[in-house]
């Protein structure tokens, strides 16, 4: 090895031991007869000393160092006269004896400190630099440990880390596929999995109860921000269970994670059917940090002669706790908000119920005292809180007052990062209506079962069907979902059926899964986690591109090895393949 | 839980609790008033009991039940009077009161028992069937553990599990790439990973000196019998280390898999010469489970008049203890293998040292009894033994002699899969001629770096330049290997150049490697384990896909799911692409 130590590795008790690290220069600094450099790794940072007047060849060779050198240096741990208390190494210093260059380093396009000077686009491209700083490390190393925890408390419960293929079969439902050409199978084509969902499965009608995988996946959409081509999840799915048995199981891992992983404490996730996070926080993934909740108003605001409210399908509104000094500027702040393209609202209306017990509306003209008295009184409304009011159609105007929901609870801090509120959302719609397409699409995926008291809806009422479809939702943030998964081959065909395909497009599609649940397919269920996701939200950041070592950007390529690029027509060739130039 | 324990759990000391089991119906059998079933999970067999007397509507249910049923039963621990003491269970037996058919089955297409009647093809079609069978769960299982205890053991080393892109960049040096069009860049590809080579490296480049990662690796290469399309490697990097600390790390590795999967006990591996292995053992993975030493002979053969012996570059031969009984027909037999096309030698010259202490020889004619006596002593042949001899080209003769060894091994029963003899093969050459292209290719790959003391020879010799390359070898299997890397920029230039880069070339290939080496790139190596191949090594069988959930036969296909398909051509639009027929 070419150290003995780490860099963050010695302390006040190794003095007068000789040592040897290694590692790269954080920085340096001449004094007049002494020479310091801050020796880093992946472990901390080490002081060197150099003396100038007993070692004078050697600290002109430490002076020349640049930043970002890779060097071994080999000498005497001593007592630091002035100690850093901010660092674990901070009591103790390295008397150099010998340093050897192990690298140079050209000087890098960005300063490598918590706080760089380098812009995203760069740092992207200098990615090897950018991960030496230590926001990255961390995350990186947050990453390993989520990655581990997960797996030996898998593994203790008896689930088998089974891999499951990447080649595999081009299907037409859900996200579009990446496909990928056969050369030995002319004109033919894999595809790259989208999740392990079907083999997932086949592995229950296999016997192997409790199988998981930390894995990649794939999906060849635009990218919004934090969406990337290739993406991990822990997939989990169990045999012989009912929906409340995968609930504690994956509770369980959770709630491991967060003692392990954050040596935190988290009680008993609470549960609340789809159809309450839609009618009380308009989203179905709730941020329950804090309350804050939708109350319904359309029977105390109609007939008062304020004709949007009467014309409006729903009047729903929220209590901002303490705002009712809100100036004319910052309501019309949040009114410009809701108003927004991606929101959408038309308007907004305030109650403000001042400290002195008065009120103030926008709509003073239509509600008097008393009328203002029982809506503030139905929020539970104090002396000094604000009222937020929206109306409109009623799937529109809850996720409208989501967003304006979120809003407030960003500006009165009921959004604090290092503060847990896990959920779980559960009773899913089993169908969504596809707009575009004009019929209904699975909400979660095909093989997702309907709850048996609910089938019979299939032919009359089809939107009405609940799943056996549950989330798990922390901080607003949907970390994963999982159902119960149909194992008959009558109602799988059904569900094919309703989703608009032939016998015939289900049949070559996912004929091996129908065909297998013939032969003794078990009940089973299971949930696939999204790690990326649950990693980000345990470091306490909204960007899950820090939490991937080399991720692509928006346009899904990688700027650092510069692809996807053009390939040679030899390998085109080999494949059967031409590309069409674009036309303009 | 549709059980309250599984069909491998109870004992006598569970004798009159009331359980709920959940499994497949392994067997049924009427014995006039009783029914037994056996009832299977993963986790073992368990008999269940119907009376007829008591419970006749059960029982008669019960004989309703076909194979691979899915039921759950309830009923009473009881002792069995005829107990079984083959399986943990056999003690006990379920005197069941209730039974619910989960899911019927079929009758499956082969039997589901450890030797099954099912042909390969059927197999892997309903592969969810087979891996119901005892021998694949076994190897799933062990799988599994292989995994978990290498992810421990490198865990507490230090190493982080970090993972490195699947949508990279196509290259055409080494195997073929499968490549994935993109939709968002037009005309262009990523490439799936042959290994995470180049990005690894880039790790060490970051500081993470230690990464690990059990990864999915992919090559679009003719299949070869055990070979597929996408296998697993356990992939390693570490900074700051020399060879030595690199085959030190993971030696502790392969001991800590031996002790704890196996519960074996493994002296220090030995270590091998490169050039050493092909002389002695005419192969860079020699099996040392036996010796059969190569021993050359040139120098006691020559001059005697055999002409085949004088004109070959090499004779070389091995001694098979015990065998001069061997007959004609014996002998015919060997010189036929030998004379096989895949081995191509022209002929095998034997050399019986009797038991009564004379010899018997092919070639009696050439060499007289005193020729035979420096020949056999050369070997320490003691009477009894037969030497086998061939000649011919240096290389040539070696692999053909190789060959004979290992059929020579097994015939005398020293190739016993439970026994396990690693060995470290080391200073692989850097570069081997390829014919076919008239140039020099990287043996290992063109990141290895040379050893410094033959860097010289590069420009005067390229074929002796030795490498800082090694292999993992156990019982004959290649298990893994790696290098030392190069992590300098110029060196790497060099290297390229020797490989008939140009220097454009390198630079659009592995530009950002080369740019990364010249910001502080530490010393640094590391290894690839096959896990695929460890894993069916430490289960005792040759077919890796035995250890593989969904493997691919040898046109690549997954026959389960019918794979690689058609795509449509709405798909192939989207990504600008045109398939080009077959033309006849």
């Amino acid at each position: 090895m070419l150290r003995t130590h780490t860099c963050g590795e010695l302390r006040i008790t190794d003095i007068d031991k000789t040592v040897k690290l290694s590692g790269w220069v954080q920085r340096s600094r001449d004094l007049g007869g002494m020479t310091f450099i801050d020796l880093r790794d992946r472990y901390g940072i080490t002081q060197l000393v150099f003396n100038m007047e007993t070692h004078a060849t050697l600290c002109k060779k430490a002076r020349k160092l640049g930043r970002e050198y890779v060097i071994q240096v080999e000498g005497l741990v001593a007592e630091r006269s002035n100690k850093n208390t901010k660092i674990p190494t901070g009591e103790i210093e390295i008397t150099a004896e010998n340093i050897v260059v192990l690298n140079e380093s050209k000087l890098p396009p960005f300063t490598i400190e918590d706080n760089t000077d380098g812009g995203e686009e760069l740092r992207m491209k200098y990615r090897y630099l950018d991960l030496r700083r230590n926001p990255l490390r961390k995350a990186l190393e947050l990453r390993h440990k989520m990655a581990i925890t997960t797996r030996n408390y898998l593994d203790k419960q008896g689930f088998f880390d089974i891999e499951t293929p990447y080649l595999i079969k081009s299907t037409p439902e859900g996200a579009r596929d990446f496909i990928v050409p056969s050369r030995m199978n002319t004109n033919q084509f894999y595809a790259l999995p989208q999740s392990p969902q079907t083999f997932k499965q086949l592995l229950m009608v296999a016997g192997y109860d409790r199988y998981y995988q930390i894995v990649k996946c794939f999906r060849d959409e635009d990218l919004r921000a934090d969406r990337q081509p290739e993406f991990t999840q822990i997939d989990c799915e169990m045999a012989f269970v009912e929906q409340e048995d995968i609930l504690d199981m994956f509770e369980g891992l959770t709630l491991h994670l967060f003692k392990e992983i954050k040596g935190m404490e988290i009680d008993k996730f609470p549960r609340m059917e789809y159809s309450d996070a839609m009618k009380y926080y308009g989203s179905d993934k709730p941020d329950i940090r804090f309350g804050m909740r939708f109350v319904e108003l359309n029977d105390l605001t109609q007939d008062k002669g304020f004709a949007i409210f009467d014309q409006a399908e729903l009047v729903v509104g929220i209590k901002a706790d303490g705002l009712s000094d809100y100036s004319r500027k910052q309501l019309d702040q949040l009114t410009d908000l809701v108003r927004k393209p991606q929101i959408g609202a038309k308007g907004l209306v305030y109650i403000k119920y001042n400290s002195d017990g008065s009120f103030k509306s926008s709509v003073d003209k239509f509600y008097n005292t008393e009328d203002l008295q029982k809506i503030t009184d139905r929020f539970e409304a104090k002396p000094g809180d604000l009222i937020l009011i929206l109306s409109g159609e009623t799937e529109k105007v809850r996720k409208q007052l989501n967003e304006l929901r979120l809003e407030m609870g960003n500006r009165l801090g009921y959004r604090n990062p290092n503060v847990f509120a896990p959920l779980w959302v559960v009773d899913f719609p089993l169908l969504e209506w596809d707009e575009d397409n004009g019929r209904f699409h699975a909400m979660h995926h095909p093989f997702t079962s309907p709850k048996p008291e609910d089938i019979a809806l299939l032919e009359t009422d089809p939107g009405k069907v609940r799943a056996n479809a549950y989330d798990l939702v922390i901080n607003g943030v949907e970390i994963g979902g999982g159902s119960i998964r149909i194992h008959n081959r009558e109602l799988q065909k059904l569900m094919f059926k309703h989703l608009g395909f032939t016998e015939e497009e289900a049949q070559a599609q996912f004929g091996f899964l129908m065909d297998a649940f013939e032969y003794g397919a078990p009940p089973h269920g299971g949930v696939a986690f999204g790690f990326d996701r649950i990693t980000s939200l345990f470091g306490g950041s909204d960007s899950i591109r820090d939490y991937i070592a080399f991720p692509k950007n928006n346009s899904g390529r990688d700027v650092m090895i510069d692809t996807p690029s053009l390939v040679s027509q030899a390998q085109l060739d080999e494949l059967m393949l031409n590309i069409v130039k674009p036309t303009k």
